[in-house]
């Protein structure tokens, strides 16, 4: 395997042989230690000191369900600390078909600049292309699936990534080459537009890997997929609702951000859940579709395609955490409009995390009504013109905030919480805190865990177990929403026996486990080096102090839980 | 002596005596203290956790020339750290005679109100003034000096500290009733102004301090003010050209910020020089005036007040920090259009390094050309406006940097630095660097000191001296620019001598100096609670990448320098 290195200022594209002490490194854990060993923690996010990252994961190209998780890491331009944000698609298997472990994107091109990065079969080159520059998404990769072949694999920026938006992301194209698969969390969006690459083409590979798995692969891949299917959540609830299952979950709890995070709980909840969605896609048919699968091989298949009234395709997939973000967050309850939102979002190339959390900050500040519609639609509208409203909001939640004075802003270490208001369910909380990557529940979800989440005992420990196990996930590539099969014990030996099989290094539950770890430990030290101490843990103040309507808890993990959460073994 | 303590929310209004272990703290030292112990260092800076305070230095009251400074306090809403920002004016020798050391003011008025604080002998009043909500800094005195007398001294913010703006800085009136000497630092005008507290009134005392000074006292103080009329720089130099005599200093070593920091030296330096200044203002007469003086009994004189071409008083006084932010940085080299520009920063009670840094980044966008005047205006409009173009300006060049995604960006924990490029001046470097108010001169300004500013070598310990003394002089409310007279060593042992005698602590110059560490070990303290560490003690990479024209210089003074600089005895 090799690690193509680009360089935008000079335009030079070096394969090289990926280090041995690098190998059980994939995904997340990859791009932690590249960034952690080679650049500098205080350098400017969006200059040429920054280098954006794409890393496929440890179990890439092993067939093995949702393994094909692509990384993109950075310094984050939101955060100012290190940041790995993961995606579906196609890229990760393609890369692997290709022999490219990671890609490591250099320096800046000249300013105004334009460029595609063309990979091949052990060749790769930077080509200028002037006509793809401000395009959206979905136009830039059906151009280039266009000229490479709709079997290649983009990965691009929209408008918001080029003009160095710190809530833009990097889109991925799914089998059907639709670039709706996002690496959203960060801005690292921004960090591969402000470097003058609108957009990667894997193409087809004419050499492709062709190593055909052991028998003993074969068997203890067979005997997961058993397990995968048995388990009510991969065999089951993501197949059927996709993330949206969470709707009723969450408002159950009192933990939807309704308003801004002012309300835990809808009325209307039943009017987006899970259960509706499939209802809706269902009958209305035509291009809709429930169990879409994002990436070759999926067994879970938690992606949709949501139609309109005549069934036309608007965007896929509807997620629970765009319908709480992008919808009860600003007021609206309704699929069609969150619908058209998220449309518009992925269009721009912008995470609908930050976007819907910096829409509320707005909203909070009385320049817009929760529930206009129209005005959002102005105000993505904005974004994309960049103009100066356009690039407060596409900057995200915390400088929108700064700008216009709101105290209440739902962020941590800058970036926007996920939709689960820490309050209510308070081991995500101390996830939001504790995590280096900032506000991000994919960083560690607690909500499956057995316990009182309206209680402060215990959460510590619970976010510690699932913070160490998601990232063991990020380092393999696999798809966290595999994960729930993997709370059963026997489950991780499972998973072990074919990580020893797949990659020739023997290791156990416990050493996967423990590379979890040590992939967070890194992180933490760049954190470090980076300017983040214990005072940047912190909700901000107004989750502890405001109780949520209607169970009215506030935050109140204390604070040397916190502090002390990543110290135990 | 007394606190008087004031809350927002509740009205009540107390006086309280000061704790003996406080005694020996005043201005910056005595709010660092107060700041250290009495707030969450993660807490909100414009919410009601925070608090504002108003404090006299050790020796207010004194008579010895330049020791009414008044320091104002809270947690900065511009770097998140602590913060401490004097003044001259009339405020600080009112308190003292009336029996004063502080002001502390605590939580939020409710939403929408405007209050002023009256404060008499023993007396103190919120009332309600929503006549004066949004007025201008000039008028708002005005208004309340014709209310309560023209002996009356009156602290205030302006529209920008109202909108919560992290420019905004806290103005208070001098001799003449105009309120042109600002607390422009760190946004602490948007603290009080987000407090609902639009103004103080320290009215005129009946019950003044009379005291009068021991002989001992007064043959000390001949002393201190022969030495003060002695030496060129406070006998001479500020008294004819104000801070404006830096210009051509600075300009000389190539470090002065032109067009946002991207050359140091400006080929028409002398149209604004401090001896043109002074030569303009003695030949245009009228109410112009050199050798102003802003607090009473003051040797050094610094301040003028600029007319127009007709004689009128335009603003005063104009400072070699606003000719460089306001002036050179923008592309300007005129003083009648700086005298305009300060003028409009006083009264919508702007900080004219942070205002000038920001539009500077503003310029940097391209959204605006150097030199357009009549564009600068229209974003002065702008801020008063409160549109969203004026809010990010408002809120400082770091977050107009961070909105248009510009990598020049002057600051050092978010502050615009002085007008000492880096690059050139590099002890000042060091001080933006390392000491805990972010880029700022009035913490450590290195320029006299006799060493190569070009050259690494040495800048390291000049700083840090400096900084210690400039703690020292802060802690007793000693305006620093009677501190070159200071240099020479005997000279503190007279300075040791005057405070002993005045507080009746006995102490000797190395007292006096350590005095000044503590005050810097506390700052350093809440920072680090606040979230700071090494990492926060950097210029933004471009200084240390991009060589200043003409002496292509980098600031190059190492990192382990820096973070070992406070270690030091």
């Amino acid at each position: 395997m090799h690690f193509l290195d680009v360089n935008m200022k000079t335009g030079v594209c070096k394969f090289e042989p990926v280090p041995p002490e690098l190998e059980p490194w994939g995904g997340r854990g990859l791009t932690a230690r590249l960034l952690l060993s080679q650049i500098n923690p205080t350098c400017y996010p969006l200059g040429p000191s920054n280098i954006l990252i794409m890393a496929t994961g440890v179990l890439a190209g092993s067939n093995l369900s949702g393994t094909d998780q692509i990384s993109v890491g950075g310094k984050s331009p939101l955060t100012g600390g290190i940041k790995e944000s993961n995606s579906g698609g196609t890229a990760s298997r393609r890369m692997a078909a290709l022999g490219i472990k990671a890609v490591i994107v250099r320096d800046l091109a000249p300013p105004d600049r334009t460029y595609i990065l063309e990979v091949g079969g052990g060749t790769a080159a930077l080509v200028e292309r002037p006509d793809l520059k401000g395009l959206k998404t979905h136009l830039t990769a059906a151009r280039l699936l266009k000229e490479y072949g709709s079997r290649a694999s983009v990965a691009c920026v929209g408008p918001a990534g080029e003009m160095g938006m710190a809530a833009a992301g990097v889109s991925f194209t799914d089998r059907e080459g639709n670039p709706n698969r996002v690496a959203a969390r960060g801005g690292l969006g921004a960090v591969m537009g402000r470097k003058g690459l609108k957009a990667v083409v894997f193409k087809e590979s004419e050499r492709r890997k062709t190593t055909p798995p052991s028998p003993r692969l074969r068997e203890i891949l067979a005997k997961i997929v058993a397990e995968l299917e048995a388990h009510p959540a991969t065999g089951t609830l993501f197949r059927r609702f996709g993330t949206a299952y969470m709707v009723q979950a969450c408002n159950k709890l009192g933990g939807m951000p309704v308003n801004n995070f002012s309300r835990g709980e809808l009325a209307t909840a039943d009017k987006i859940s899970g259960e509706r969605l499939e209802q809706v896609i269902t009958e209305r048919g035509g291009e809709g579709e429930v169990g879409h699968i994002c990436q070759p091989g999926c067994i879970v298949r938690c992606s949709n395609i949501f139609p309109d009234q005549d069934g036309e395709a608007v965007t896929g997939p509807v997620e629970y955490e765009t319908i709480a973000l992008m919808g009860t967050n600003l007021g609206l309850d309704d699929f069609d409009r969150i619908a058209v939102l998220n449309r518009a979002c992925n269009e721009l190339g912008l995470d609908t995390i930050e976007t819907g959390g910096a829409i509320g900050v707005l909203m909070e500040s009385g320049r817009l009504a929760f529930g206009d519609y129209e005005g959002i639609l102005r105000v993505l509208e904005e974004i994309e013109q960049g103009t100066i409203l356009g690039r407060v909001v596409g900057n995200g939640a915390g400088i929108t905030g700064k700008v216009l004075g709101v105290e209440r802003v739902p962020v941590v270490k800058n970036q926007t919480i996920s939709a689960y208001d820490p309050r209510a369910i308070k081991g995500t909380g101390v996830t939001f805190c504790t995590t280096p990557m900032g506000g991000d529940h994919t960083a560690g979800l607690t909500i499956a865990a057995k316990i009182d989440h309206h209680k402060p005992e215990g959460q510590a420990a619970v976010s510690r177990h699932v913070q160490r196990i998601r990232a063991c996930f990020d380092n393999l590539g696999f798809c966290s929403f595999h994960l729930a099969a993997f709370l059963k014990e026997n489950n991780m030996d499972l998973l072990a026996e074919f990580y020893s099989e797949f990659t020739g290094r023997p290791c156990d539950a416990k050493g996967l486990f423990d590379l979890g770890k040590e992939v967070i430990n890194t992180e933490r030290e760049f954190n470090r080096r980076a300017g983040f101490n214990e005072a940047h843990d912190r909700l901000p103040e107004f989750f502890t102090r405001e109780p949520l309507p209607p169970h009215n808890l506030v935050f109140d993990v204390p604070d040397s839980e916190l502090d002390s959460l990543h110290d135990a073994d």
